[in-house]
């Protein structure tokens, strides 16, 4: 039995190699990005993360253990992506700062016929930034690739007054109750 | 200016990295652990850190900042340290398991005659273990050398349903207050 992780994210396998993980293999996932319309952010993440799951499980065989993640940035009513450009990056980071956001990820854990998705979501306490601040993060590059225009494993850092919930779920995966997935499947962290 | 590190943990070292920081040296305080009698939680580490932080200003040039910290889990009304043998850590985190204990982190930051000691609590929430999992966890060898008997940054993150507040700060160093006060000293990281 190997542990498939279909993921790209260096950050997701770093987290599953800090639990002592073995037999570890990474099989990214294309991840075609087809979400129902007007789906809210659970489902969005659940969906997303079940559709990559499904897609490498086909490539697997029947005793490994797949799993697959999709973590969103959801802010008051609406999704925030990656910033397709330093304004958008701005903007992004202006509407964050003093506020409150929450990250979503979506978990699929895929064994033999057996497929489990389920999410995890954590409150992202910004505090106030000042426009140099913005600026000045902005020049470190940090945030152009990044949903909402910041790392929490970063410079970013210095912006997150607080958080609420897991969080290595901010990070792209919900380490608790991943544990609790493998647990039902089986496979035994601990 | 250099920025002195007054603790020989690698955790807050890879923390001050991963901010950025330029010109960083490490010089470890000895760190005389003399604290008043019936110190609360805040009280002990701004105690602890500033100790930290006067002994090695010493050595320092008056352009320095230094920066020291001590971190204590205080679960109830008193403080859990590292657990001197395996025992003590299964005690340990049977109490831990399906409650909420607070990480505090005392921070000092010196720069000339300027000296500022402020702290940092988060919350952190267990979910419940079983005898199996919390004997599995000590054949890890994780728990031995770390206060409360478990790693946030480990294996033991599979016990942590949530925390409220700065995850930094429960590894350590509490990222968002430290750029405050560095902040203040005239040092900033944007």
């Amino acid at each position: 039995m190997a542990i498939i992780l279909a993921s790209a994210s260096p950050r997701r396998k770093a987290i599953l190699e800090m639990l002592g993980t073995k037999d570890l293999k990474v099989m990214p996932a294309k991840g075609e990005e087809i979400v129902p319309p007007d789906a809210g952010p659970a489902e969005t993440v659940e969906s997303l993360s079940r559709a990559k799951a499904l897609e490498v499980a086909k490539k697997c065989s029947q005793s490994d253990v797949i799993i697959a993640a999709d973590t969103i940035v959801w802010f008051g009513d609406r999704l925030l992506g990656k910033p397709s450009d330093e304004v958008e990056a701005v903007n992004m980071l202006r509407e964050l700062s003093g506020n409150c956001h929450e990250v979503y990820t979506g978990i699929t854990v895929i064994k033999g016929e057996s497929v489990n998705s389920e999410h995890e979501v954590s409150k992202v306490f910004f505090r106030k930034l000042t426009d140099e601040e913005i600026k000045g993060y902005i020049s470190t590059g940090e945030p152009m690739d990044k949903a909402g225009a910041y790392g929490v494993q970063g410079i970013g850092a210095l912006f997150i007054e607080r958080i609420e919930g897991d969080f290595f779920n901010v990070m792209g995966l919900p380490v608790c109750r991943l544990g609790k997935m493998l647990k039902k499947q089986g496979v035994k962290l601990l």
